[in-house]
């Protein structure tokens, strides 16, 4: 019997766990494990300070578990608690209300935090998000915008099939699959490599009513990226975006060149 | 004028910091913006569900600025609000107390997190990490255990030095820098490879006064790693770790290997 852990950083109860349950349930064993709420933002944040609760929760009348840490923590206590210590045979994070595009979203995204962590194991990973009319939507923890999952469950389930078949291709860790806005089953599917950015990072001062400055972090979508990127895929060509990811992040370069800036001469 | 950022997630009180700061204020103008006490374990996580503050400080008399939030959060503030907008010539984050090596470390150090942050707009960054005799020495926010910074001050010097003058090689955002216990200016310098490991993760059940369960997430060092790697390196080989890194972690294969698994047949 397959074994396989579903997570997500939008918290138990977001209707995108219960889609990517929907998606994997008939492949096996399911094990739901969760942040206990919204915790976007937190990438493979691991809580090394404070110690965690996981406390039993029901989800559509399945048992699953909201843990008080981030998606990585929700990830090592289904492993080594719920799972004793057995590996999954498959994970899937998602399904995220808010793309997760580029490298500004692979380190920051709590979504693809989870799956690293997964694949640090050697357990297969995917990531699975849809993509927000609205920003704001992203951190919505009362859910209280609808979307539709229908497309992204399809996709989900397609690729944990073959996934459970046939293994991840080598040298991939994760499968980062991200669908735009109004996807259907025809929509196109292509393969695809990280833009660099997605934001234009600012940051907008204001005064409290004591008058003493604080920060908030925004920033505008960057939607011109070049060819053959996520972020290309997604916002201009509307197509459903799959990225391979490896978490194996040492550059491809000659050593010898970077001895050489190192190197007491 | 060269402009430099100096950052940690040790807090902007750490003695580390002051030895960052050592190793480069001769080079040009140094900035210093960093997290207000410790933030380890963090990776790139920013704050995007509230606002942040920053309050300015003197650091052995000179200008710094503390931030509420993560490293990432302090490398957004600096760049965006002390330097206003421009960005600038090289990013330093470190001196941390406590290898960061492997891919665990990489998504889950904030030490990192910062240098990724600032090479995501195409800042050279380096990160410099000493090794700890104690795991627990991570995270000491009373800087109550005292290491010894020279050697690494020398060679976050020298390599800060040829990065001003002849940049990153190509496809290299990020060199991480890992010095031994007890390293020396003699002590050998090899460029690696991220180990896949380094924790052989654990979690310890515990009972709290009213005899319910919490979860402390732990586990011991793996320190047998392959030839190459930086685990190796800096645990069985007493070696200085030098690691280039890139931030865009999409895999290395055949795109239509990928497409064969996601597609609809």
């Amino acid at each position: 019997m397959r074994r396989i852990l579903v997570t997500n950083d939008d918290g138990i109860y977001a209707p995108g766990l219960r889609a990517a349950v929907r998606s994997v349930e008939d492949l096996g064993e399911v094990v739901v494990v969760a942040p206990s709420g919204q915790r976007s933002g937190v990438g493979r944040s691991v809580s090394v300070f404070e110690p965690l609760r996981m406390a039993e929760v029901s989800l559509d009348g399945r048992r699953a578990y909201a843990v008080s840490g981030t998606p990585t923590d929700s990830v090592i206590l289904g492993i080594f608690v719920v799972m004793k210590g057995e590996l999954p045979d498959l994970a899937v994070s998602g399904i995220n209300v808010g793309e997760n595009i580029s490298t500004d979203t692979v380190t920051t995204s709590g979504t693809i935090g989870a799956a690293i962590e997964a694949a640090s194991y050697g357990v297969p990973a995917i990531a699975a998000s849809i993509q927000v009319a609205d920003q704001g939507d992203k951190f919505d923890n009362n859910h209280s915008v609808e979307y539709r999952f229908d497309t992204a469950i399809n996709i989900l389930r397609r690729v944990a099939i073959r996934v459970l078949e046939r293994g991840m291709p080598a040298g991939v860790d994760i499968l980062n699959i991200n669908l735009p806005l109004n996807a259907t089953d025809d929509t196109e599917i292509v393969v695809t490599r990280l833009a660099r950015k997605i934001f234009r990072t600012a940051v907008e001062e204001r005064r409290d009513p004591r008058g003493r400055p604080y920060y908030w972090i925004g920033g505008d979508l960057i939607c011109g990226e070049r060819e053959g990127t996520d972020v290309r895929a997604v916002y201009q060509e509307g197509k459903i975006s799959v990225t391979p990811l490896t978490i194996d992040s040492t550059a491809r370069v000659e050593f010898a060149e970077v001895l050489d800036l190192v190197e007491n001469i």
